[in-house]
């Protein structure tokens, strides 16, 4: 009862974040082509946030599919979560409407960042209250795609001020790295 | 379990969607029944964007409840309409504020008709996970509906251009065709 | 199942209604009480529309919890009382704004007559398909507080045009004819 | 099933709440750290506003998994206490933008002590139907740490007239007793 719950706390906060990012696309005034042409970074950022909060969507989902108990801590790390991608929409906003300069580029790999480092202090939670040999830490493993997607936030996030195309193309590599199906990464990782 | 929470969280970006669209619906300053007016052409393109969303949610409501199992393709597929779904209320917006102009009465279709195709991608991702001969598969059939819809849409893009009216029947006359109880359409679509 | 996702999609639309209308709430720029005067009528249309999608919501729990089987009519009956329960956020907003002008009074009362009017037809559509001798049936009976609401929403409308005060007093009286417990009522109705 | 439908209504609100304090958060124009600046204090009003309601929404949760029953009171009492809470965001917004000027500072804590006392009247509902000897009311206890908030809200809003820092650390304070694991300050309560 409790975890169904959670959940559809989760899915409801999830649900709206990813649409009040469309609320960035604003009605433009004009009706030729040329009215689109700002919005396209804006739509831009909009297609990775979306990808991104979609990938975190599903990964809750597999995750909270294991557990079998919520407790107290467990409810503040699922809204601590929660936080860091409420922070989502702002951060495309801001990117996608200064055509991603460096800090705006920079602030967008920081809550990413943090979002990141949310989930895996969630997953710690959740093992921790279930057991170091439960069904979920079998599951979890050693977490290499999620160690992986930290370090290259991490990176990100300085580059941006060098070349903000260079954070750009991690932002999307570490969304590829989740979203092409798991078995030839985790080969790849697993080398 | 799973596909419960798949039903709840698209339930919940549609009821998100559905109510975004209204704020395009914006309190005029007048109080006098020409202050009203300008709102009308925004007041129908809301009233079209219900319906057609309304009849997504009705018949991905149908469509989920033959599924018994959820994966990751279908997860995204999913996700996928759920997308083009949330870019209704601008195309809807940006449509009504501008009476019905060419270019953002063939970006309404665009929308329409990329939702329409992610919609097939989600039935056919479905049928693939179910097998052929799967209870699923037997209620689809043939979707001469769907496919009608495809070209309906495909039609009236370029024929904004024309003249826009007639995008904007054949916009009403899709959304007519999965309004109508399905028999006697059916039977026309069987001849 | 059906039910459930039907009360489901339904309490995420009237969540959503509730929660739009807060932000007709503007904050306001000066620091003073004197920023905070414009806002009371805002403030109390807020309210009396808080209070009557409360009201909606819970005869719709009540209504639904009697449903046995959900059909494509009642789908879109429901569907239909959620459209015009969507448009409370607009007429509100111009109610409050314009400190209850006759026009904007008497379109919130035809935005409240036409949701009455819509959930009229749900509950004719659900005992249609249930049975004039099912349980609901007995339930609804002569629906006198429905068909009262429906007379005090039609006097209202015209009478905004001679003193909107006598609209805003009539609908606060439905209101209150539906909040305070329902014995007394009935009684007084039933003679 | 009653009780489902009142959770998950609660928890749409609750997570429409949250995220549409994030609103406030407007994107700012510039692209440089100086353009991040005035929005530090909406950022920590809007930290603050979150856990709050995030503690609403965790006591919501276990107070409403020892009820059996829902009866129309129970139904009423829930939605004032969301009534209370849908006024967080515009509150949040007040105090964040006026840099906790007075007067704001003062509405912000009104708002919290009428959502105090509104979760009070939902628990008292809830025992009261329940019985005085039932599990809720055994859990409940004497509701120390609810009093001693409301106290303390009481003392903060005349307070900020004063100095608005010391109604700004009370607020804080307050949080921290629900958020700080229980035992320790149940010890100190106790005493």
């Amino acid at each position: 009862m409790t975890r169904n719950r959670l959940e559809a706390f989760s899915d409801g906060v999830v649900a709206i974040l990813i649409t009040i990012m469309v609320l960035e696309l604003k009605v433009p005034h004009g009706t030729d082509a040329g009215a689109l042409r700002p919005l396209l970074p804006v739509f831009l950022t909009y297609v990775l946030s979306f990808v991104n909060v979609g990938i975190y969507w599903n990964n809750h989902h597999h995750l909270l599919h294991t557990v079998d108990r919520v407790n107290g801590p467990i409810l503040w790390a699922n809204l601590h979560l929660l936080f860091w991608l409420s922070l989502i929409p702002f951060s495309t906003g801001w990117m996608g409407e200064n055509h991603f300069a460096p800090l705006p580029t920079a602030v967008y790999g920081g809550v990413l960042l943090f979002s990141a480092i949310a989930y895996t202090i969630l997953t710690v939670t959740i093992v921790k209250h279930h057991g170091a040999y439960s069904k979920l830490a079998a599951a979890v493993g050693r977490d290499r795609k999620g160690k992986l997607s930290l370090v290259m936030y991490a990176v990100a996030i300085p580059l941006a001020f060098v070349n903000e195309w260079i954070s750009d193309a991690l932002y999307i590599a570490v969304a590829l790295i989740w979203l092409v199906p798991d078995r030839r990464i985790e080969r790849l990782l697993a080398r």
